[in-house]
């Protein structure tokens, strides 16, 4: 099957783990049989290739994820980036043409579109296999998963259908209702829509080319940020009335809140922690290298990392969002294409910094117009570039880089350096980036 | 009057922000009317100068207190250095014979012993001048301060004095009660304990001459660790029959848990954290740079420093000791003469920590066998020597100390350091110092 997932934003409910940069996607909180941790993307990947191993997976998603997914999936994996965020009609046109220009798949063949972080079982992709298999019978232009509801959600829009057979004809959608009316819509064996369909990549470059005027992908992706923001279900799903809903009832579940997300780990504790007398019901999720003890609490999730830390009570860790948004504050960890970087301390004037560069990866070379660097390796080797000057670099080795000086940093093994960064107005922006000649 | 303040050991009961080497004392909890926050040691010193300015301030302490007593009351408050730790009754003989052999305090002048950290008003400190003036008068060698309980406490001793005048002779001690045993020494018009009394420093001279063989202050200081462990209520106390107690009715509260020191402090939070949704009786104290968030909590006191973070029901928090005794970990922060340090990163073969002297001060002159250092400046101006070679050093440079090299920095204003530690083995018993040849 050809599968786009959507790999979505900054994920504020699940503050201090995920960030602008950090998504919910990639947080490890999954434990794998080798005792290993997982993240939901991993997770999702896994399971797809192991229900079809030749199935061909694109991850829809912006530019500033693209390190994190190489790193959690390797660089195998098909990412449509995207080059602004401009809602999911844009979004899906852009992964299907790239689907049909870039990856060749054939007009004809279908594509089935879903959310990268549902929390599922295998059950799930193998309906997906369907959905797809569905989308290629030409009785219908979409193809929707209508999941079997376990509540009467107010979180999520309702799909009816005109029957109750595994495959019917879609007679509405209803838009998130309220309790009673979510309770009326089930018992008229209404599904939940969780943002998953399949389709044939000649349906929607159709309606993509009604709407935008492309060439194709290339062309496409060139004017993206001209394009309108509008979503897939209003640019597409309400108008189309060759449309068909496929019932799911496995487990699904939308980890979006810490509530939700502790439910499905397997442990009370990842990280430093210990769990003192009387607590009951409590998660702790510790990024931090700093010990942490709860004692007499219950239904609480505790988390923490270098951007923040969050003790709440469960059921309220739903509306984290308004008070996060209110703590500014430079991002203090970051996964890139190299590894990551964490800041380890900060004034008006410094900004010193933990690099971690993984074996045989590199940074940009780059320059920096209002601050001085000072790098001491920790630990491994590799080489160093400054301005054109190439020399060997290993633990206990110091480099000194001049505002203005063009430098780069080669990892043969795991490299870690301590950066300290000097200067007035330290900025993440204050970065120029040039070719190596070679 | 002469008051010795017995300044205890490591209060494992507030941690993560005390630990073997900040004591509770240490602790700036207590916001004064400038909006800074002082400790529970220079909120009582303030308060005995306030009441009697020419009051003779000793502090009995252990070697590594000395530090971080400086730091909070300067260099001129006089300080008994027990070289190690030998329980009360060694610890307040030293003292009382450094007042006379030191201090040139006559024999048959009184002095008050009180602990250093009780929660109290300024009438407190009246009635121990009141006590040191009782000892004077020759009726007692012994008058203790008997606080009125407040409730029946299973945490204190209790006086029970022979009638219920001010003062009043003793008739005898009763130990920690259970609260119905409580409930009846109070009804007998029982006072609390609270390890406060007075007396000529002769008579306590003549008891340590009686129990041990020393000559003066400076032989039984060189003698110190030889001395055995005894308390001075049992050594002296509880044997003598010339024992009086007056009471004290003010304010009297013992801060030994996270529940009772939120009590007396004045705002909800110290450090970045915020408040969220529902929140009723939560007490934050961070002293890391991390924000925190708490949501949905009651009763709850979330304390977070660099050696830890405790998040605990307020009455759970009195039984966290088990719990930290499980917790090994290198110290994280530390006050020290020159400044304070704090350790912000750590792997197998590194430390890098954090480094601020105070503006005129400076490290011992040292050398460590195991590891090279580096040191990286980022405020401030001084100068450092290495191995005799003495340079300036202002922010953004960079100085390197090979194993075994003799080094040490001097301040001229603050000045903050990033020190990366290289090597195996790193620990902070590897150090000799030196004296610096001028």
């Amino acid at each position: 099957m050809n599968i786009i997932l959507l790999s979505g934003g900054s994920g504020k409910r699940l503050w201090p783990l995920s960030n602008d940069i950090r998504s919910k996607q990639f947080l490890k909180l999954f434990k794998k049989s080798d005792g290993s941790y997982e993240s939901m993307l991993q997770r999702v990947y896994s399971a797809i290739k192991r229900v079809d191993s030749d199935a061909i997976v694109t991850i829809a998603t912006s530019k500033n994820q693209v390190s994190a997914i190489n790193n959690q999936l390797g660089s195998e994996v098909n990412i449509s980036i995207e080059p602004c965020r401009k809602d999911t009609f844009p979004a899906i046109a852009l992964a299907t043409a790239y689907l049909h220009d870039v990856k060749n798949v054939d007009l004809n063949e279908a594509v089935v579109v879903c959310p990268v972080d549902p929390y599922v079982d295998d059950d799930y992709f193998e309906a997906l296999n369907k959905l797809c298999k569905q989308a290629e019978k030409d009785d219908a232009n979409l193809v929707l998963m209508g999941i079997e509801p376990t509540y009467p959600s107010e979180k999520y829009g309702y799909i009816v259908p005109v029957d109750k057979k595994d495959t019917s004809e879609v007679s509405m959608f209803k838009e998130k209702p309220k309790i009673e009316k979510a309770m009326s819509y089930i018992k008229q064996g209404a599904l939940w829509n969780g943002g998953v369909f399949a389709y044939k990549l000649k349906y929607v470059l159709g309606k993509a080319h009604e709407l935008i005027d492309f060439k194709d992908y290339y062309d496409l992706f060139a004017k993206y940020e001209t394009l309108n923001k509008i979503s897939f279900d209003y640019a597409v799903v309400e108008k189309e009335q060759k449309i068909q809903v496929m019932r799911f009832s496995g487990k699904w579940k939308d980890l979006g809140t810490w509530n939700t997300l502790t439910e499905a780990m397997e442990e009370h504790i990842i990280g430093k922690a210990m769990l003192g007398s009387n607590c009951s019901n409590v998660h702790i999720i510790n990024e931090t290298n700093i010990p942490m003890l709860a004692m007499g609490l219950e239904n609480v999730v505790i988390s923490a990392g270098p951007d923040g830390i969050l003790i709440s009570d469960k059921g309220e860790s739903s509306f984290i969002k308004p008070y996060v948004e209110r703590i500014i504050q430079p991002t203090m960890f970051a996964e890139k294409s190299w590894g990551s970087y964490k800041v380890i301390d900060i004034t008006p004037e410094s900004m010193t910094i933990k690099i971690t560069l993984n074996a045989g990866t590199s940074m940009n070379y780059h320059s920096h117009q209002k601050r001085n660097e000072v790098w001491v390796a920790i630990l491994g080797k590799g080489k160093t570039i400054v301005d054109g000057m190439e020399q060997p670099i290993k633990a206990g080795d110091i480099i000194t880089i001049e505002a203005g000086c063009r430098h780069t940093v080669i990892a043969e093994t795991e490299l870690q350096l301590i950066e300290v960064q000097l200067g007035k107005d330290i900025s993440a922006d204050d970065k120029q980036t040039f070719r190596l000649e070679k």
